[in-house]
């Protein structure tokens, strides 16, 4: 990837003494062993190298961090799970790291107000289970849930399964605490649903990737625990079946459809020739198919989700569908949702996007974008699937059979530019939920509206005039 | 109230001829007579002034207008349908005034994609029957939905009725197109539920009461039509039930739960006493009601709200309650919801407060607020009512019977200080759903985070650095 960034000047000893003294020795890591693990990410996609990484204990800690980084001109990269897919969280330029993992308290359970606060580096999966611990739902589900941390949810604004009935990450934050690139602690944290004083701050800071600010902790909502879930596998014989589907799906069930996933038949070939035991739930291949859920605080999902799909039927649409029976079925379902990226890979390189388009141009977008990578490299495999509800596709490209990986990945680029172009025609989004990184930084300004490029660096240089915060990153 | 703003220089007749041209002599109204209704509102509260009330019919012409305004350095104070209760849309010193109500179109409505963009200067009412013509649903509603703009909604993120199960403004907003100060338009208007391309800029111009740039257009969210709306008038012994009901039903209905309005008593003794033909719904008087509302795309409702009541009676929360057996009596039950407000002037001088706390501290807010209120001016009568499943409370209070309004009135600020400081101790907000204006600009240092208010002004200096758009509000 094409970084420009320039590298700082090394840290002094005297100034990693002077870090290491705010957060104390322990938590001041200089060992190059111990560093390891948050330079590199698991995909080997991005290695960074840093002299010191901080793990600070308290937001204080992190507020002093930022001053002396501030007096000092010390570039700091903020990083939770470290399970970003842009290169979020690297250090690319020898930056100080700032891992946010000690600071994982869950501060308050408020099940009336339906509210929790949270500091930035608890982990997604202990959230969930501690809002089910109270009979409480929450609801932000990805891959990585059970390393990645809310800070580096809120951060990057994380999509992920559950974003169709209850929105993405964004949606979830009543208020935040940041601390700020000069040591200032902003604090709107906040239990209220409805708070009109004054201008909306913490929407500046989710989603900027820590470019504007570190996330300490935050506010977030917590919903009703579903009573009921029903999940179904259903196969279709095109794309816009699938979104005629959707709409039945919305009509009927409204807010308790909670997920609504498409795959292209080619997902399910290599799920089921790759993955490891999984089989098709149908009796035979289908061009499409859709795994949907309606969720339900009483007993009705299951005669919901029947509904829809005897109407589907009925209208022509569904052509074979299958209801879990019990949780072993539904997991095996998800499964083969999950796995699909790894079955990629024993079929070689694979050129990946996260993109979204309005969801009324699914199906053209996808059908306009199959033929013109096959096109650009005759034998290429497109391998669309994703959150049909959100319109999001993770629009991946497997190489031809039998080609060469190295020579297929160097067109990646190319590969993008093509699809990039159909994704803006339709007035899509080049990120849908992975956010900009490094990755597609240098393709940002050529997608964005000039006014939003020219007023995003406005606001980075009002609250990070020195470019201490994550430099390089997003501008 | 005190306004600090010093007057702006009056207009030259040679500027007043170059923002007329803008729009055409037609829409550059100059008359006074012509110019009343842009300069008073409703309630005579607030009466500003103007030489000049601009009417463009395009996002260019607003361009043109602000590019000039900003040459001249010549203050404007944008303004949809004039119902803001805050003072916001007021030219307290002669501005000029800039109406966006011509600038109405309905630019393009998606079922697919479940999105509508609008202009400005589009009607709420008119909104929501665009949506319900092609069977979906635009959630905001509130009393003044037949003449306040989309626009002003989003530049004051309305909240109302709908915001428990769909949210407040903000929440139906996935992009905007803005003329910034200078006359730059920013354009983020979007049908994309997914977007993570940089920084979140749109949430920074909804609250903002037009003080960083002028909203001309939206996109906009939709919702599945539901089928079926049922509607409860519950009676209950304390406050503390009525939240024990709220959990109940938010537990038992999730998002199907639409409205949960709660009133004390004294409400319904004003509206039978002095509503036209208003009756109580029930046999005797409780000391709290709950309205509330079921709403569902199948035809569940009425078995789920049955539910409700059934366990609240079994719980011992619930004392009596009626289900509106058809449109007339759902309407009446509203109604009585509605007329809350007029049928307190014909017992005196109110003074207001739209407050929020966090859901649970709703009843030791109503219980502190009240007697601090009553120990400040015996005999004083408060009259709380408002959103309960939204923690926000319309919290006004009627004079004491008899006595003089203009001596009770003139301890507004007494009432206000005693209010908001109970509600600032419980983490509340001293303005949950009309905003700030100029109504509680003075406050709102007092009440907000400092950091949180030195970077409002930051931004305002950033996006406004001549402060010329809609000076002297907010901050």
């Amino acid at each position: 990837m094409n970084i420009v960034q320039p590298p700082p000047a090394p840290l002094s000893p005297d100034l990693i003494a002077r870090f290491r003294a705010i957060v104390g020795d322990k938590y001041g890591v200089t060992d190059a062993a111990e560093i390891t693990p948050y330079v590199t990410e698991e995909r080997n996609l991005y290695t960074g190298h840093s002299p010191l990484v901080l793990r600070p204990g308290s937001t204080a800690e992190v507020s002093a961090i930022s001053k002396l980084a501030s007096e000092t001109r010390t570039a700091l990269v903020p990083q939770g799970g470290n399970t970003g897919l842009v290169g979020g969280q690297t250090p690319h330029h020898g930056e100080v790291v700032l891992s946010l993992r000690r600071m994982d308290k869950i501060r308050d359970v408020d099940t009336q107000s339906n509210t929790m606060t949270a500091e930035a580096g608890a982990v997604l999966q202990t959230l969930q289970q501690r809002a089910s611990d109270v009979d409480r739902l929450f609801p932000l589900s990805l891959g990585a849930e059970g390393s990645c941390t809310i800070g580096g949810n809120l951060s990057t604004n994380a999509g992920g399964t559950g974003a169709l009935a209850y929105g993405v990450a964004r949606a979830m934050a009543l208020g935040l605490e940041v601390v700020l690139a000069d040591g200032r602690v902003l604090n709107t944290l906040s239990k209220l649903k409805k708070d009109n004083t004054g201008y909306n701050l913490h929407n500046l800071f989710i989603g900027a990737e820590g470019t504007l600010g570190i996330i300490t902790a935050a506010s977030l909502k917590l919903f009703p625990k579903p009573r009921a879930v029903e999940t179904a596998f259903v196969g279709l014989h095109s794309s816009e079946a699938a979104l005629k589907l959707l709409e039945i799906s919305q009509n009927e069930a409204a807010g308790s459809l909670t997920s609504f996933e498409l795959l292209a038949e080619i997902c399910i070939d290599f799920c089921v020739k790759h993955g490891p035991s999984i089989r098709d739930p149908l009796s035979k291949r289908y061009p499409w198919y859709v795994l949907m859920e309606v969720s339900s605080p009483r007993d009705d999902a299951r005669a919901t989700l029947e509904a829809i799909l005897a109407r589907g039927i009925e209208d022509g649409i569904v052509d074979d569908a299958v209801m879990a029976e019990n949780l072993s079925q539904r997991a095996a379902f998800w499964k083969l949702r999950e796995v699909i990226s790894p079955a990629q890979k024993p079929e070689g390189g694979s050129i990946k996007h996260d993109v979204s388009v309005p969801i009324a141009a699914v199906p053209a977008f996808i059908e306009e974008a199959n033929s013109a990578v096959v096109k650009l490299i005759p034998g290429s495999r497109p391998v669309p699937f994703g959150h049909l509800g959100d319109g999001n596709i993770h629009y991946n490209v497997s190489q031809p059979v039998g080609g060469d990986t190295k020579t297929f990945l160097d067109r990646w680029h190319e590969v993008n530019a093509v699809v990039f172009e159909i994704v803006l025609k339709m007035g899509g989004s080049i990120s849908a939920e992975h956010g900009i990184g490094v990755m597609k930084r240098d393709e940002l300004p050529d997608v964005k509206d000039k006014v939003a490029i020219e007023l995003m660096r406005s606001i980075k240089a009002m609250l990070d005039p020195l470019n201490i915060m994550n430099p390089g990153k997003v501008l």
